[in-house]
């Protein structure tokens, strides 16, 4: 039997939406109406000034909304390939549980051992990555698939995949 | 500049002292005193039958005694090499965030980047792993240091280099 090939999936901003969490939570602080489309090119610091103080409030990660088509596409991926979720949560220690609890939420078919939470991802192998931050893909030596956001969407890089959707990553893997 | 070495370290049963914690549970609810010398080589859940309901109490991880000498070993460590915290927390929950206060407590200097709380190490990849299990050092393509337990004190596997303390550790690192 062939051995499976290990995929690795990022959470923020990939299975989940942070931008659209960011937007209404924008709205709901200062009435303020960001629209997405203005942020292509810029750090996700710069388009959301009071995204810290966001990132940091109970519940921010437990309720982030699903990145359309990502329950169907990670299902496929998971009978198809080893599947591993890998998100950088250790920056906001809160996050850690609220993470796992989305999880198990949204994606209940998806056990304790895929799952890995990180500081850094420089110590994470395996044959595809799915992510939205080049920091994370270029420390990786297998296929690199880069998940459309706005802070992202300028950066040319060859040694990347563009992806726009979780339907296209269905078409490809 | 030569590239720091990547050091991958367990924390329970390497960093943490499981055992003891383990047999001080059992006194305190069944007054039963288990002597860690007469576990060599049976596996966890023999030696401590009430094991599984400790591990999920609330504060279990967080109040774990230090393996003696580890302190200062992870310190030496930390400015010689590239050094990454690893540990196995998925598979309880409530051990996430008592997993990362123990580390904020107990090893200040190691920063969020260099903590990973995992279920399956499979999917993490460095130059050395130091590691109480074998399900874990199997897996990794580096050099293997198994450090010595009641649970693995009679495996032989000469893939493995066997360590009984973090003194003995410094002399090889």
């Amino acid at each position: 039997m062939e051995t499976m090939k290990k995929v690795i999936v990022d959470m923020d901003g990939v299975m989940a939406d942070v931008y659209h969490q960011l937007v209404e939570f924008e709205k709901r602080d200062t009435g303020r109406e960001i629209e997405i489309s203005d942020l292509a090119g810029k750090p996700e610091i710069e388009s959301f000034p009071n995204g810290k103080k966001h990132v940091n409030e109970i519940g921010f990660f437990r309720t982030l909304p699903l990145m359309k088509g990502s329950r169907e596409a990670i299902e496929y991926l998971n009978n198809k390939y080893e599947l591993y979720i890998v998100s950088a949560g250790m920056e906001f220690p809160n996050s850690l549980r609220e993470k796992y609890d989305w999880l198990a939420e949204h994606f209940p078919f998806i056990t304790w051992e895929q799952i890995v939470l990180c500081g850094s991802k420089k110590v994470v192998s395996g044959d595809i990555m799915i992510d939205d931050y080049p920091k994370n893909l270029d420390h990786f030596s297998g296929q690199r698939l880069i998940f459309t956001q706005p802070h992202n969407e300028l950066i040319e890089n060859e040694t990347y995949e563009r992806v726009h959707s979780w339907e296209e990553i269905m078409g490809i893997l």
